[in-house]
This record gives structure tokens, C-alpha cells and sequence, in this order.
């Protein structure tokens, strides 16, 4: 499946939604500029009765809520005073279009911003919806610099559902343990796993094994009878995929990672790291007592206590904090991945909102998933490629012609799907490279990710996330992909557009994309300790149509003296 | 005491000196260069029984010792694998004369070296003796990134002493937390000190609490009866100040900080952190059995057990490793100063090898060393400047004219010395700057260090060290420095060199140099927290004369897009 020049017509199409897209982000008059100054440094927080430092925004951990209208600009200074650790910042699910270089990621779109400097993003966001924001430098989110962010619609724009008021909810794994610490057993041969999270979060407070029983709960809100509230819930797990259920309470889904959907009810809302959601709750149960809200590990066996949080009703009997009487919600079986599927596969358009895929692709990549043994070490390689961040960013590096400054050679467009056999572990040892994805800029690139088994025998579920782009969501599928039996299968109807996608246990995940956005970008696997073991793939496409870029990303590897 | 012209006749005396060293340090025919590659990374080490993350040098914590003889070229390459925090590496007592840029010093004399980046290192061992090398970056020295230097006399040259072999002998302290916690405390309101230090570490090994009774012991060395030892001994503590004894032998001291010194007998040596001492060591004891080697804190309340190790003689009764079953030398009192002065005293030049110093100052610095509360936080304030590394490096933006890169007002050449109270706690609050004290290049300086209670009304002992120079030990004194009273009785007869000097409490140290080796030069407190809370002061001399900057010295804050 060779790449393929691209085809006029779809080009023609990707350019008018492209510029559509800029369209709305272009900021009308009434669009405001939203100024953020945010201090990062360590702090010592007790999140779960366990005192640790954690990386902390203005003393904070996780950090402020951003909120803006649709076409709004949002500029963020960021000062480190991390002491010796660098630092970058994610705007997860923000587009950046017409400012890659302030995507946040460190190696592919900016140099780190260094202990002592300051460094300002500045970016449009261009749809509402519900988004998230992270270190994005090796394994550093698992130290708590992350954040929502919250981007409505301008005065008028109705939206396809009603509610009465909003609420962020932010699930989070946490550790006893440093990044340092887990990332240099990641690093050792053998491999020591980071373990199964201490504790999991609802906006930042979580129940770990330190804590006693009387510690108390945190309030998710506290509802009005007869309302409805819409909760947007991200999920920024650096390992979980979680469930999250509030007791006695359905949630209508209505938003996925910026898009509106179907509707579609839910008692349980299975989350990946890097998803997000809206759903609605009516406030329509007995209103004198609590309520628990519940997130639970699954698809890994569940060793975490659950994260907890309580849903009063104001003006109820029970004091505001007090945990309910009645049981916890009992969390779905952690490995029925049936119901995990079946809300993938709800998850479509709205009718309304939807946004018509191109018809076909002109580039078709099969990746590969697998964990291989590398030059001693335990790594996850695509196509048998494990990425490895160069010392000067991408984005500079293919700006500026820089050519020594990562692996020239492009990574395999498929694998061998003919002949390998995904049920057993790899027998190939892979290589370890910076290597890029070089696409046509305005072309579409349809990715199936492809899961097969680890050396273990084992498989897991990886939620990837692409930068840069939303894709359409095309299939989930057991098995091996084949192109010539699936790809007639994709859903091209009513396919939702996303950001982050889950790619099940011995399943296929396939998305589609149009490169209409002039940049370097990562594509990865959102699970910290995936992609730190090199669970990713970057994509380039019309970077010489990039501005010229500010100074203030360079500085390192390569890009050293640069004028 | 104003700054004054440079005296023109000392000028000359200096410039002559100053050619003397180049010539001394120019490669002679059989002049080597002595490459290493050293790959810098975190490491689970269990140096005391605790098993922790240590940031080691191709796997060992401390590294490798480097050995070159005097005229060599050392070539070190760091590769930082870090991950997210970044390095820097000092060679402590090089003086780097014609290479400022290799001196180490983040912040002072380059930017760091950021994580997957390259490094090196390139400088001239100009005179033999015993140095160290370490990080120079926030306190990061506590997680182990250190060793030792030792330059040796070409053949041919006879040193001022005989002994059969040599030994290294490094000390230092050691805690079971990390850098990151011990500088989150230091930077908290209320200040959390970094507590006693949990292990003494010699050669890298020490017994903390943590370790069995029968955890083994190092070997210091094994000797023969008869033979004659050298001991090159250096002190990288981050907090305590040393006693050093080996029990039942006395040790013999011929050479501090790479000079040579008039012979001197020891039962106990003191070192303060930073200072190396070579002692002779005779092996004239009963050698059918085994004897104690033992550190011990002096100068803080002991709270630390001893750091141990074992003599053994060859062909000894005693298995080599076995602790003898005598008791362990009893430790000096860890509050007499007197014997810690009166070695202080006991050291002056070599009268072989004395440097005569130039018999007058062009310029008196004098320097009251106060414990200040600035900006709600408790820092360390020389002349009520705390000193706070800019983001660009003093080298870069001094030689390159990046004026707002630091503070233009230089601090004070005096504080009020005739009115100060130094028995009282500091009623002034003091200011955070990245000050510099601009000196004529070959003008000769006195610095006079004044000690002073701290807000809690102690005091404590800081030993100070000069980069890029050796100074000359004028004198120490109690109580308050009366420059009119005190200058002439300085030691100008047979006055040591030296780079690191201890500030007792109470009182005042003083030392000359001269200002002969263009470039940026940090002088500071060699205890990690003072350092790191703001103790020291930067020196610059003749940044117009340094040569071409290297590049890879550049690319954070305003050296980001230098040409």
C-alpha cells in the first residue's frame, strides 16, 4: 500500500473545510484575548492522604480550569521554576492551526522551556467543546501539570441540547511514586513496571490506602432537583482506562472530544486517558440524600481503590460531604471488554453537527502495534519502529533543513499484514528512530491501527491521540485488519470526529484524516509510559507553508545559535 | 574601600604570573589528551542500605576517577539521559585558564545540557595535585553526580614527599530523599531544612540506619607493613562539615587544594567541603589486624552515623573486610572549632613551592555572610544581595553585550562594618539579584569573608570556593574584621593557595588573588542549600579579552537565537 499522490478532487474538498476552519477561528469582533500567567514549580500535596511533590500552576495541582468563547484566543506565559527539570505544555484537542509551534510538545514542536525562562503560548480555539492540557515532556504528566479546558459557544449559537448549569470533572491515576522513579524502571532491563496507580482522582482528590476512612469525600456538585447539569468529564490518566458512574443517575452523551454526537444514555461512561465528554444528568432522583460518583480502573486487573466523589442535592438531609449510606456503584467487570466496545461503536455524529468524511483515501498507513525487545530494553515499536524524540524539535528541524537532526529514512507505511500473526508475541526485534510520516499537504491518510499480542501474550487497550487534527472515526474491529474485506466496511455514513480513539485487545482501530494543517505533529499512544517506551508516530505535512518560526522554540539540540 | 586603580607594578607581577601558568599549562610534546564519553543517568543505587535514584556516570554513583598528568588535555563528552532535568558539570580547582567556557558553572559560564543532548568538555590540567569534578546545577551535586580529579607530575618531576603508592579517598553526605524534595523545602514558607544527612558516605559506600549489622564494609585500602601511603582525600559533602581518622595511624599532610604545603602531622583531618588534602600515611602499625577508617560530622550537632571503612595490612590475621573488633576512633567534639582553626592555621605553603602573593590589594571586597528573610522566603545574602542565577549565563551576556540579561547596579564592595552587629540577628531584609562584581583584569583582590548570626542567633561554618583561581589565605580571625586593625597582620610571609576556604563561626577569612583569567567566576558557599538559597557572588575580569564563545555554551534564555 505505497503512498499514492493525492487525488484533486478530495484535495480540492480537505482545502475548503481547511479553510472553513480557519474561517472560525478567525476571531469576529467580539472575540477576546484571554491572558494567563502560570507559574510551574514543585509543591508538596497530599491528593490522596499521601504528602509527595506533585508539579504545580500557580500553587495548584491540577491546575485551573481555562475557559473561552469559540474564537477566542487564549495566551498562556509559562514560567519554570522547576529547579533543574524542563517543562512543556499540551493544549490537547486545540488545533493550533496557523500556530504549530504552540502545540507544546516538546521534541517535535518546541525546544523544553528550561528552568528559570519563560515561555508564552498563544493559540485561537477555534470549536467549542471540552478540552485538556498537559505536560507534554517525557513521562512529567504523571506529576499532576495538567488542566481542562473549557471553550463555549459565542452568545446565540445555540447548542443541539439544554441544560442549566456546567460542571468539570477531571479524572486523574495517581502515584506514591516520582517520574524519576518510574521512568528509570521503565528504563531498566528488566523492565519494572510503573504498578497499578495508588489512588484515581475526581478533580484532583482521590482515596489512596493511606488515607483513613473518615477522610472526607470531595463534592462533585451539589444539583437542584428537577435541573440538568452537564458535566464535562476528561480523562488525563497517565495508565487507566476508566469507568465513571454516578449512583442511581443516567448520563446522556452529548459531546466527545469537541464534537457534538448522538445522543446516547449511558450508566456508565467508559473514558480512555485523553477523552473527553459532555453528558447531561437530570437531577431527577430523591433529593434528600447523596449520591456517590465513582471512577474504577478497567481493562487492567483492578488493584486501585475507586476514585470517589459525592453528588448532593441541595437542600438534601445528608451534609454535603457525608458519604451516602447505600453501596457504591458496582463498577463494571474490568476485562468485559463487550460494554467498552459497544460505547465506541454509539459514538456517531450528530446529525446536525456532522461533518461528511471524504469518500476515500489517498494514503492508507497500517500500523502495527507491538512491544519488542530493543537493544536490551523493553520498548513499544509501530511497524517495528519505536520513536525516540530527536534533540532538536521536528518542527525546527524541517523548517530550517536541518537533515541530520532526526532519522531521514520514512518508517514502513504497513506491515507485513499478510503474514503476521497477531496472536502471537513479536518475533521481530524492531529498531529505535526519530523517523517521520512525510504526507502530501491536503491529502486524506486513512491510519488502522492494529493491535497484536506482547511478548507476554497478552494485549491491552491503547488510546491514541493525534495532535494537529481531528480524524474521523471509521471502525473498530476484531481480528486483523484486511484491506481488501474492512475498508468497505468503514462507517463513512455518520463517522464522529475525535482526537483520542481506544484501540482494543486484539482489535483494529481505523480513523481518517485530512493533512490540511501545515505542521510536525504526534500521533501516539496516551498512556505516559507507552509513549515514553515509544508508542508513536509523527506526521509532517506542508511545513514549508509554516510562518516563520518564533525564535523562542529553539534553543536546543540543533537548533543551538540558529539566528 | 572604594575600588581602586589597578597598581601597575602588581599588574605586572600578575601578568607574570599569569604567563607563568599559561606557559605551565601548554601542552608539551608529551602532553596526552585523555578523552572519556560519560553517559549521565538515573540509577536505583543502594549506597547505604537505602535504595534510591542516584544520577550516575556510566552506571557508577560517584564516577569514575579522571587521571591525567600536568599539561594534558582532559576531554570529557556528558550525554544527558536524564530524561526532563538537565546537567552541568564543574571541574572543581581547574582553573580552565583560556577555556572560561568549560568551567561548568549553569548559569555563570553556560547554559545547561538538556536531556538527549551533547556536551563537552575540553580543558587544560595546568598544575598536578587532587581536584574534584560535580554538578553544577541547582543542588542536583545531592543525587551523586561527582568524582575526582587526580593530575599527576610529569615524569621526572620530584615532588616534595616520597610514598610507595596512592589511594583516593572521597567523602561525602547522603540522604534517602531526592534533590527535588530537598529544594521544594528550602524554597517553602516556612523554610524546611534538609535535615541531617542519613549516611557518610567514603569511596561511595556508607551505613545508614537502614543497613544490618552485617552489612560489609568497604576496604579503604589493603597496605603493606612498611610501606608509605599517599591519601588523596576530597570532600564533596552538600552539608557537613568532615573529621577524618584512621585509627591508631597518624596522617602526615602535604598538599591542599593542589598546592603543596609545609608538612604537617595529623591524628584527625578536618574538611570542609570542596577542599581535597593529600596526607602520607606510614603503615607502622601492628599489621595482623584491621583498622577503622571513619568520618564523622563536625560543626553541626551529630546526628549521622560514622561513614566507615577498613584499613587492612596485607597478610593480616583479619579477614579483609571484617570490622576490627576494636572500638571505633572516638570523634572529634562535633562543636570544638578550635582544632577544626588551628589546622586552618597549621596550613602554609611549601617553602619549596610558595607563590609569593602580591604584597598589596588593588581592591578589598568585604563580604558579611547573612541568613535573610527576602520575599516571604529565608535565603543566604552576601552584602544583603542574595545571588539568584539569570536565565541567560553571565558569560554569554557579558561577552556578548546582552545588558538586561542581569542586574547592572553591582552589589557593594563593603557593608557597614564599623556600625553591623555580627553577635546579632540581621534587622535588614536584603534583595534577590543576579549582581556581578566587575574587577580590572590583573588587579589584585582582597576578599575578606565576615560571618554573622543568623535570625536564630547561630551561626555556622561555610566553606567558599573561587572558580577560575586559587586564592592566597591572608588570615582567619575572631569576631568582627577591622580593616584598619586586621589587614596588617595578614600572612604575607608563607600564605597557602587554595580554592576553597572555610568561613568559621564568629569570625572572618580572608583571601587575595588576582584577577588574571578573563572570563565569569562564581565564589560561593560549597554547601549545596547555601548555594542554592543565594550565598555567593560573581566575579568578572577582562570578558573582552575571552576568545570566541563556543556555541553549544548557548541556547537558553537570551542566548536562544545567538548567531
Amino acid at each position: 500500500m505505497p503512498p499514492s499522490s493525492p487525488r484533486w478532487p478530495l484535495l480540492l474538498a480537505a482545502a475548503v473545510l481547511w479553510c472553513s476552519s480557519l474561517l472560525a477561528a478567525a476571531p469576529s469582533a467580539a472575540a477576546k484575548v484571554h491572558h494567563h500567567t502560570w507559574d510551574i514549580e514543585y509543591q508538596y500535596k497530599s491528593l490522596d492522604c499521601f504528602r509527595k511533590l506533585a508539579v504545580t500552576i500557580n500553587g495548584e495541582a491540577p491546575g485551573p480550569t481555562i475557559r473561552a468563547t469559540r474564537g477566542d484566543t487564549v495566551v498562556v506565559t509559562v514560567r519554570n521554576n522547576l529547579g533543574t527539570e524542563n517543562t512543556g505544555i499540551h493544549w490537547h484537542g486545540i488545533r493550533q492551526i496557523g500556530s504549530p509551534w504552540a502545540d507544546g510538545t516538546v521534541g517535535v514542536t518546541q525546544c523544553p522551556i528550561l528552568p528559570g525562562e519563560t515561555f508564552t503560548y498563544r493559540f485561537v480555539v477555534d470549536r467549542a467543546g471540552t478540552y485538556l492540557y498537559h505536560a507534554h515532556y517525557g513521562m512529567q504528566r504523571v506529576a499532576g501539570l495538567d488542566g481542562m479546558i473549557v471553550v463555549s459557544e459565542p452568545d446565540g449559537v445555540v447548542e443541539p441540547f439544554a441544560y442549566d448549569q456546567e460542571h468539570t470533572v477531571l479524572l486523574m491515576d495517581w502515584w506514591n511514586t516520582s517520574v524519576y522513579e518510574q521512568a528509570v524502571g521503565l528504563a531498566s532491563d528488566p523492565l519494572v513496571f510503573v504498578t497499578e496507580p495508588q489512588s484515581l482522582l475526581i478533580n484532583g482528590r482521590g482515596r489512596s490506602n493511606y488515607c483513613s476512612p473518615a477522610a472526607p469525600l470531595p463534592t462533585l456538585f451539589t444539583a437542584a432537583p428537577g435541573k440538568t447539569y452537564r458535566l464535562r468529564i476528561g480523562s488525563l490518566t497517565s495508565l487507566s482506562s476508566l469507568s465513571f458512574q454516578i449512583e442511581g443517575h443516567s448520563m446522556t452523551v452529548v459531546e466527545a472530544d469537541g464534537h457534538y454526537v448522538k445522543p446516547f444514555v449511558v450508566r456508565t461512561l467508559f473514558l480512555y486517558s485523553g477523552e473527553t465528554y459532555s453528558v447531561l444528568l437530570k437531577a431527577d432522583q430523591d433529593p434528600s440524600r447523596n449520591y456517590w460518583a465513582a471512577s474504577n480502573v478497567v481493562g487492567r486487573k483492578r488493584q486501585t481503590p475507586s476514585g470517589l466523589a459525592i453528588l448532593s442535592y441541595a437542600a438534601g438531609n445528608d451534609p454535603p460531604r457525608a458519604p451516602p449510606t447505600e453501596q457504591q456503584p458496582v463498577p463494571p467487570a474490568w476485562d468485559d471488554v463487550a460494554p467498552r466496545k459497544e460505547q465506541s461503536r454509539a459514538i456517531v455524529a450528530h446529525p446536525d453537527h456532522a461533518v461528511p468524511a471524504p469518500p476515500a483515501a489517498d494514503r492508507t498507513l497500517l500500523l502495527l502495534n507491538t512491544q519488542n525487545r530493543i537493544d536490551n530494553h523493553l520498548r513499544w515499536a509501530i511497524n517495528g519502529v519505536s520513536l525516540r524524540f530527536p534533540a532538536t524539535p521536528y518542527l525546527v528541524s524541517m523548517k530550517r533543513g536541518l537533515r541530520g537532526a532526526y532519522e531521514q529514512r520514512p518508517p514502513a507505511d504497513a506491515y507485513d499484514y499478510r503474514g503476521y500473526d497477531i496472536s502471537s508475541p513479536p518475533t521481530a526485534n524492531g529498531t529505535v528512530a526519530s523517523a517521520v510520516y512525510r504526507l502530501a499537504l491536503g491529502s486524506v491518510v486513512d491510519v488502522v491501527l492494529q493491535n497484536a499480542a506482547m511478548p507476554n501474550g497478552k494485549n491491552e487497550t491503547h488510546p491514541w491521540h493525534l495532535h494537529g487534527h481531528d480524524f474521523w472515526v471509521l471502525g473498530y474491529g476484531d481480528g486483523k485488519f484486511d484491506p481488501e474485506r474492512d475498508t468497505g466496511r468503514f462507517n463513512l455514513r455518520d463517522p464522529v470526529m475525535k482526537n483520542t480513539v481506544p484501540l482494543y485487545p486484539m482489535g483494529w482501530t481505523a480513523v481518517r484524516f485530512v493533512a490540511d494543517n501545515p505542521g510536525v505533529w504526534l500521533f501516539h499512544c496516551h498512556i505516559e509510559a507507552h509513549v515514553y517506551m515509544g508508542m508513536g508516530v509523527v506526521f509532517e505535512e506542508g511545513v514549508d507553508r509554516v510562518a516563520r518560526l518564533p525564535t523562542s522554540i529553539m534553543g536546543c539540540g540543533r537548533s543551538r545559535g540558529l539566528p
